[in-house]
């Protein structure tokens, strides 16, 4: 799985490329017929040139005169990113509002369904406990086929997790553990078993990695997941260079899944172009195929027909509407969604984490003075210029990330109202806030690291080989 | 591997159905603005919906008026078939000349080298035997870098075989028999290891199959194959719905292969097109891996830079042009070559032979009568059409399916010399020619049908058991 918001694409999409191109043209022959300067000439083709260029790194395809770049209007859905438009696929995440992506139409394009009060209700009654805080304030927001899970539940038929992570480097930051966090939770309150996917191969396809390398992220981000606390009995944790050379079951449904989608609905689904490797056209079957149980024969006996439910943000569904897609034609069930926001960065929620700038979120190697300096000098706030106008105006929660971390990682749901009070009115200053946040994070991060050095290599070893759970099918 | 001559190619060329449908489009207009009458119209209409449904599944993309299929012009190297031109890539073998292919002129396109007689004189120098049949008389004909094998060979320095076969059902002919009688005897001469890749993923893909009905032809064919007398000890023979799964070192360097070349490239060497499933796009990378040593860590000891060797028809050399290119990008010897001719159909070199037809070719598991019958009466024959035209101008031993037959399966040179004179001048006649056909296939076939009876199903699972061999790297 991809991050989230590892935001790669050039601020103009291929259209708004292609119009600039065309100007550029047109420019240069007005310079030529108004027989302009030489250099000035020479100036404006070169920029051509280079337009030309990034339209071609773009959409794989050569500037045509006269040919916009049809194909890509209909990526991602029917939707190209338009100006007030969210853009959100699994490589991308792009919004121009400080607020961060509009849900609500996204839940409308992907076709998804809304988790609501309705949906929550039922599953405190399933699991008779009160639901996770990231149910009860919409971080998972979304979901597919989760009241055929809760059928299921309640006639006592058993279910599978399945979640994962494409392991692009050592680090993760706190953004990272939200599916860990809410996954763990799932499989304590449902007891079920839970498959963890490392896409090692994914950050070969797609990044300047070895295999080695990429392997060896995969063995270091799965310390980190370990350190969620999940049970190592009930817990099967895979990187794909490893497990697909070592599973009887992996390869088939691979195959079958890539029997049945073709390169134009990749093309459609992804965005991928002619120019991409074959290794990327082919992955998102090697993402699809641990929907199915038959993928882990040592776990569920070979049985084919186990339902499964993906906790995931939402950038990963285009992944797994197309496994929901192929799952009939190839005789599974297909697998049901949960959905989750994006963990927004230090900068404010249009902005794009990067495992390459620190200072863009807080990571879970950070001491608790460089999260303390971190959260002061670098998260947005959503208050006002100065003390007085705060007082007087109050401050905006919407878009202050102090706030907005608060509702992933602060448990008391009457401290984090008081809060949004006190804050919206102007009692509470930024400083004070951010004093609430850096006093949430400093003990979880700090319980983090301790339950992380307390991983060792052979237990990463054990959760990652093939084996039999603590459960019978 | 594809069979050979296994051709699918509708009789007419993308621009050929490009014409076609606007002939018929124009049809229609002007049956229209004649008013003709309505069902006239209507078959008209028929007529070219079928016509366009025909061109977009041999183009993969939708007929528009005045845009003929260009993308299509360049595929397999810049060839289409043409009206004098042979056509050959993995899936089809077209030729309109009674003789076969011109494999000259494939060297040139494909750029590969002649195995000349210099070659034949050093590989029998090096090996010090006479050099097989099929090297005497041209059957394998073009190489890729055998005299790098040969330098490696006279320093002592050791490589290894890989061939393989496609199951696309238990029936085999005589002719994929071929490439197995030459790596038999190549493994027995250089005694070196051999690697043999069942591609029941690619016929699940390409075919109307279940996986699980082509790893059982999988597994049936390979009894044909272990009844050609390998040697258990220093063959593996792999499925690879079985191995990829089975392989820490297989699906590591099928990734490294998939991620160096793009959806551009295998639409070139292959004429895939955007419909094209994306297990076939990214299967080449499957068939290239085995040619790399470190897919086999079992028997290489996990070292990388064992030179490989592929002896096979020439129809799978895209595979292994790809494979060649890549190979130096991910740090891997490129794999040296072995090119055989195609094994004709019992009715002539330009026809197909077809699994489905049981007269077009002869089966390993056909009774000595059956054999008698066909080479009877379906053999096409380079003879005249009474005996007195015969005994003054001769039989054509090139276009002769018996006497090509004979040139693949009669080891004595110099009777097939007489055989040759002897028909040519029309001292020998049809019939003969025939019988000595017939008396060489029947002991041949018995002695394989014999062989095929004592191969059980438990020497059937040694073989296709990744272990060590007996060689030490």
């Amino acid at each position: 799985m991809a991050d989230s918001l590892n935001c790669d694409l050039k601020s103009l999409s291929p259209l708004q490329l292609f119009e600039r191109v065309t100007e550029q043209g047109e420019k240069v022959r007005a310079l030529k017929a108004g027989k302009a300067p030489k250099d000035e000439i020479d100036a404006a083709v070169r920029m051509l040139l280079s337009l030309k260029l990034s339209y071609k790194t773009a959409t794989g395809q050569d500037y045509q005169a006269g040919l916009p770049p049809r194909d890509l209007v209909l990526i991602n859905n029917g939707t190209t990113k338009e100006e007030d438009e969210d853009f959100v696929d699994p490589w991308t995440v792009q919004t121009s509002n400080a607020k961060g992506v509009d849900y609500d139409k996204l839940i409308v394009r992907f076709g998804s369904s809304k988790i609501d009060t309705d949906l929550i209700n039922r599953i405190e009654r399933a699991i008779g406990q009160k639901p996770h805080r990231f149910l009860r304030r919409g971080i998972f927001f979304s979901h597919r086929d989760m009241d055929q899970i809760l059928n299921a539940y309640e006639n006592k038929k058993s279910f599978y997790l399945y979640t994962g992570r494409g392991p692009s480097s050592q680090a993760m930051h706190v953004g990272h553990l939200i599916p860990f966090i809410f996954t763990k939770w799932l499989q304590e309150v449902f007891d079920v078993p839970l498959v963890i996917q490392l896409t090692d191969d994914e950050k070969y396809l797609w990044k300047d990695l070895t295999t080695e390398k990429a392997y060896e992220y995969a063995r270091e981000n799965a310390k980190d997941i370990i350190a969620c606390g999940f049970d190592i009995n009930k817990t099967f944790i895979f990187s794909d260079l490893d497990y697909l050379g070592a599973s009887a079951g992996f390869y088939k449904n691979i195959v079958k899944v890539q029997k049945h989608v073709t390169f134009n609905q990749v093309k459609g689904i992804f965005g991928f172009t002619d120019s991409d490797c074959i290794g990327k056209i082919s992955f998102p079957a090697i993402q699809a195929a641990p929907s199915f149980s038959s993928s882990f024969p040592q776990i569920f006996n070979g049985k084919e027909n186990i339902q499964c439910l993906i906790p995931c943000a939402i950038d990963q569904d285009p992944y797994f509407r197309m496994t929901r897609d192929v799952a009939p034609r190839i005789g599974q069930p297909k697998p049901a969604l949960l959905h989750s926001v994006f963990f927004p960065a230090l900068q404010g929620a249009q902005t794009k984490m990067s495992a390459s700038d620190p200072n863009s979120s807080i990571f879970l190697t950070d001491t608790p003075k460089q999260i303390k300096t971190k959260i002061n000098k670098h998260a947005f706030s959503g208050g006002r210029d100065t003390i007085e106008e705060h007082r007087k105006y109050g401050g905006n929660c919407d878009v202050d990330v102090s706030f907005m971390y608060l509702t992933f990682f602060l448990e008391d749901d009457d401290r984090l109202e008081q809060l949004k009070q006190a804050y919206t009115s102007g009692e509470l200053l930024t400083g004070e806030l951010k004093k609430v946040l850096i006093e949430t994070l400093q003990p979880l991060i700090a319980a983090h690291q301790e339950r992380r050095k307390q991983v060792t290599d052979e237990m990463v070893k054990q959760f990652m080989t093939p084996r039999k759970l603590a459960f019978e099918f």
